[in-house]
């Protein structure tokens, strides 16, 4: 571990796999791999002599440092690259970055390193999503009680309300499939996106980087591809994140002691001081990361209008902007597995606060029954409202519906019991999560 | 034109069409409608009797009036509308709403708006697109000065600038049919999303509301539907609007007299003060309003986490959200449609620009050459670029080429001029131009 | 009430008293305010002759209906206003507008307009703080348990808790004077900000509209004012309802029937299905409208980096972002005055809560004892943290820390009893909550 | 430099100066400093014996690795902080952190680390404000026109325009100071804000800490200072990010070739392919650097709202949002003085420019001599508006209003050319600027 680092992101949060796609070593490769395939591409246009392939299989290959200390003193990273990568191929160094334009080179490395940071996002949701499908599966008829509101609504299962989140993330990775699409294309077309320096053999040197990096290509650019896709992919990425952010929540709720239904469980110190204490921090860090993805999604959009051919104004922005969003969507599915596998269910109390409300929340159950015995509905929800506003506070539903005449005339002590017992108040509740998981089964497959 | 207005959507921005989408009238009547279609639901699943059907289609019809005067008294809208509605239908009433909750009502109510909304932006944006291919072709061949970073790079043509735009804006179409997908979408399941309340004929009920509204519904739900649907729908409006400000600055940077090769003109005062200005002020209002978009992301960003089964946060701040996100949209399209039609091409300065750096914006031509003639790139590089340092404030690119030992010994005279005349250097931009309109073809044909 | 409003804030949300601010009328009538202090200033240089004031008294009356249908005609709203004011005004009206630029007089109308929305504001906010004040000293002794992580910690008392808003909300009042010398300024200066149209007298002109109004003027401008005060009057909004929203967000988690500390208490229907439900309806508008003020941020922010002397791309945003974020704002400190009312002290629950964890989260004093006794702190943090996670679960701490060989031998059985009880353990919890309401006081008289 | 970086602001953006406040050593140097000045605190309290004081000066000291290699272990940063400090100083290790919270620790580090940054930041600003100055002072009388909506409207001086930056950056600068005072606040309040750990001398501990760090103290908090401080902060840096961006947009602006007048000039590579550009690349990264910092005052927003007495939220997102926020505008008001020191100003393009409306920029000052000739306001702009709209193709000002009947009967053909001259129509400029830079000094000595 290195001290100098003043970005969390180079060490606390986001994976090792995640993090080697963004060092500078990486950034660099990344460059030099697509100069490499530009040079192809010249080769294949009948630009550069086809005799020089090898030697640049050879001579392409540069200490990034290199790269950084000639930019020191020139001030252009790509620049920089070409420089030294020319001097070094001899007489092959000649066709190095010929016709090319620093961001043939810089999109097109992005584009890679989208990809496979997104392969990485996209395992890792899968894997979230597997966890919440097992999770759906295997509590599929755990009864415990649905809040709305904060407050005691209707009952659920805990399975049902897994199944919500299968079904949501799932959506995030449609979505994300949807911005891979837009985003993950490559870009060689010059400095003002004609290709002019390539002499009318442009369109062969552009098929021959998509084959050689396997990226499709923008269908037309200016000097840069055009910044809707990484808008599209950062907003799609904190709309990931809102959603973990949102399971999250749901977690720290659940895992207060006065609801302990649904308890993040792991070692590590609690507090400096209060040596009692387990704290959700999994999910709590899961919450706190959501609010930098969704800030990051403001200066995606503003590198929408660049000015004419493209201003540099995009540049220092993405050079933070991507790795961040990335790294950090990373950092918060790694906590969601973590959180997901360190979950303990308190059945006793997820049964004890089912209680809670003595059968009052289990009213709507009435209404209907009510309704089927004639009473229109928005005098059974009133008089039931009425009721509920005050005797709730000092009867069980079961005793003040028994002895309410209204609800007493209409319905049997039998169907009044019926109807408070939440197991019998759970709607379609077994189909709505099949449907749920087989959308995800389908989503995940998409791309 | 009412004048109690506080809000510009009222009246000043957005079509009328798009505003009767979401006058108060218009909510009303479209949570009438659905109503009426969950109440159809109860007929088909066997709930309520099919002989209230046609009593139905006669009873439930209100003015929205009522609705927010007893809002006011009792504090809830859809409680209000199915107590109206309830007490107009004799017996009938007794089902409306029977097992459904607010959100039923309300989130199938905003999907049916926003697929209406949709269809007119979709519209919109069509016709934008189309007048920007109009313009693409037209104008294939005027050779310009292509612009990076403010200052003059290679040249390009006015029709491959526009083709830009062309293919941009397609993206964003294809966007919106993405986003069209997860959010237009209803919900009718009931209190926490288990169909409880309809004894287990939910899925009956639910059928019969997505076949009488023509919408597909959710798979699953909790009181409400997923928040990220409505997150990637004002993105996906976010990022259209600003690509549309790209286009917008496009328009006012060209337009400043200095450059003045398309200008944005009509009628209208220029300045309460100064009398001969002709501002862009369309294009301006398009950069104002996509401010509006990019903040109301965080808005719809910060909804997806709500607290489990739902929290009412989303409530209020969709009320302006949704609405706001769409009108303001629909201005930018009205506003861009309106500036392409009023502007107007001056070739004149466009051919006088192309000019103003003397032909050392082509000296990259005569680098291409120097390399074919063997110069290594990056000495090439290096060499002009001092040459322009040196020279281009003095000669022109010509004179200072012609004179230079370098190049004049590996150039002759007739290569140096060809190289520094525009029209030979626009590489392949009529196949890019045709690919971005054969991509918007299919694009625009998606959804 | 009319009903082709689309925004909220026209209707639902805000008080009359700020709505009035914020009409088309009001806005029109601010217009000509200015203008009549701008002709004022014509005369008091001897621009215009003294004669006309009297007549300018008169025939300085518009219907904003007639505005609006000009401005229709010839696009420009104050160039309407100007038109229709200088031909009602004969001989004197050759003098309305003379020199002045269109926002000379929106930007001073929007200070005025600002003015006298923070003093509402201010006022309600004063409220709030005030009732907050009363509740931190009416519970400063009731002992409850805090809250880190949503787990239980130390003991606070309820006052204390208040107080820390008092302290909180003091300070964005104090924001809120700061901003508002800032951006509570008028400007006066024409079209790009030299006063040339008055010929060398403008300050005089600047100086009588200034003194015309009661309003401090910018030092220098451009053809607006700058656009920072702007922002940071709508980040001390959005502050100021970020630290409203954790007020909320207090009251909508003690609310929840598990913990049932302070419940938000009312009137009205619960939930359109669920009669029974008590749901924390103002304070989750509170946070649902927040969402809507972090947004705006980004609109106002973006309205800094005007082109030159100005470009036109704030004018179109702020028409929507001024009036919504003090509107917005002005909702939810009536709600929250509304809330703080409404709210139910429930010390029950607050006593059942406290002795939930049954002692376990009052070992901190335990372990401040034992290092009193000379055991090192982290030993004892650890040893506390061992016993926590192994007992914790099954005995109360009193058993659990008196059958410790290590906590026993340090401590006797007083010692442990009387760390164990909540009261003892409450540091200098009075002091601090006179130092908040102290500090409030000086606060609040600051502006 | 270290190859591991994946954050920009580890080595690219930002000043060695600020990067030290924020590394990894620094930050847990400061815990350690925070730490020590609590035990100093305890002596002064009588809770920690005083013969420590001088065991504890030279035990207190810690390799950062070690912190966070156990860290790894237990999960806790400051937790393993005082395991090392307490085992490393004998006896005198009981002591360390005793009733205190890990938040004690890192909000007061956070707040000196805020204090020492906002020095750096406020010196470099102050240097900024100071060559805008000299800019204002040398070129107050260099004529240029000015430019509303990027068309040319009435003239104004260069200087002028700089003062207007003056002035708008002092207002910044009065910010930094508003923010200083409510963020840079020390917080040593234990557990949940009640100093109970203290046993009743927490007010002595308090303030020995805040005499030993020369940093006021928050009059109350929770476990942790208010987060309404913080928002505050990183507001205030985007709104100065936003006028910087203003600044840098007028350098790219008119360093167009078109345009030329204020020329961002500097050595290094323009463009890796176009070797004649000459980017105005430092203006470019200021205002694509603001762009980040905008984003991120919504992440600073969202943490205010924390639940209770504190949850963790913010921490993971403060560890990446306040050093960010600083060294991203570090690196901005770098730049802008570089900027600034670059510019190169072309007089002989600032006169071309001035004349390239031949005259009819000048209209106004006709208008206004009409008025006092007597012709209405409205009806001379009608007039005026018409004369520009049909003649300003074609004619000079001059030609056309010297042949108009309207105007050459009322005006001299000296009063004519009089208004036409730039010079005569500046208006107060001199005064104005005068007045921007004593409020800009009375600003810069607040704080």
């Amino acid at each position: 571990m290195e001290l100098p680092f003043v970005c969390p992101l180079d060490w606390r949060y986001g994976s090792e796999e995640m993090r080697r796609l963004f060092t500078l070593d990486a950034m660099v490769r990344r460059l030099v791999e697509v100069e490499k395939a530009i040079y192809l591409g010249l080769v294949e246009a009948g630009i550069a002599p086809r005799s020089c392939l090898e030697v640049v299989e050879k001579c392409f290959s540069v200490d990034p440092r290199e790269v950084y200390e000639l930019e020191k003193r020139i001030g252009h990273d790509v620049a920089s690259l070409t420089y030294i990568l020319g001097e070094r191929c001899g007489e092959c160094g000649n066709y190095v970055h010929l016709g090319a334009t620093s961001y043939d080179v810089v999109d097109t490395a992005w584009a890679l390193a989208i990809r496979d940071a997104l392969a990485i996002i996209k395992e890792r949701l899968r894997r979230v999503v597997k966890l919440l499908e097992d999770a759906a599966r295997r509590y599929i008829d755990l009864v415990m009680v649905g809040r709305t509101h904060g407050q005691h609504a209707l009952p659920i299962t805990l399975g049902f309300k897994f199944a919500n989140y299968v079904y949501e993330l799932s959506r995030s990775y449609e979505r994300l499939c949807c911005a891979e699409e837009r985003v993950a294309k490559g870009k060689v077309s010059g400095a003002v996106g004609t290709m002019a320096g390539w002499m009318g053999r442009g369109l062969a040197v552009e098929a021959a980087v998509s084959r050689a990096l396997g990226l499709p290509m923008h269908e037309i650019s200016t000097q840069v591809a055009p910044r809707d896709g990484f808008a599209e992919l950062v907003a799609a990425l904190a709309i990931l994140g809102s959603s973990l952010d949102r399971l999250a929540l749901e977690v720290r709720e659940l895992s207060r002691p006065e609801i302990h239904e649904v308890v993040e469980v792991h070692g590590g110190v609690g507090s400096s001081t209060m040596p009692h204490k387990m704290n959700p921090v999994i999910a709590e860090r899961v919450s706190g990361l959501a609010k930098v993805l969704r800030g990051l999604v403001i200066t995606a959009l503003e590198n929408v209008p660049l000015m004419h051919e493209r201003d540099l104004t995009n540049s220092s922005s993405e050079r933070i902007l991507i790795p961040h969003a990335l790294l950090v969507a990373d950092q918060m599915l790694i906590d969601c597995e973590r959180m997901l596998r360190s979950l303990r269910i308190d059945e006793d109390a997820i049964d004890r606060n089912l209680k809670l409300s003595r059968g009052w929340n289990m009213v709507e159950c009435i209404m209907v029954k009510l309704v089927e015995k004639g009473v229109p509905r928005h005098e059974a929800h009133r008089h039931l409202a009425k009721l509920a506003r005050e005797l709730s506070g000092e009867r069980s539903a079961l005793e003040a519906l028994s002895s309410d005449p209204l609800v007493s005339q209409k319905l049997s002590p039998e169907e009044i019991r019926w109807c408070l017992e939440p197991r019998n108040y759970l709607g379609n509740y077994r189909e709505l999560v099949e449907r749920a998981l087989s959308y995800a089964e389908r989503a995940l497959s998409r791309c």
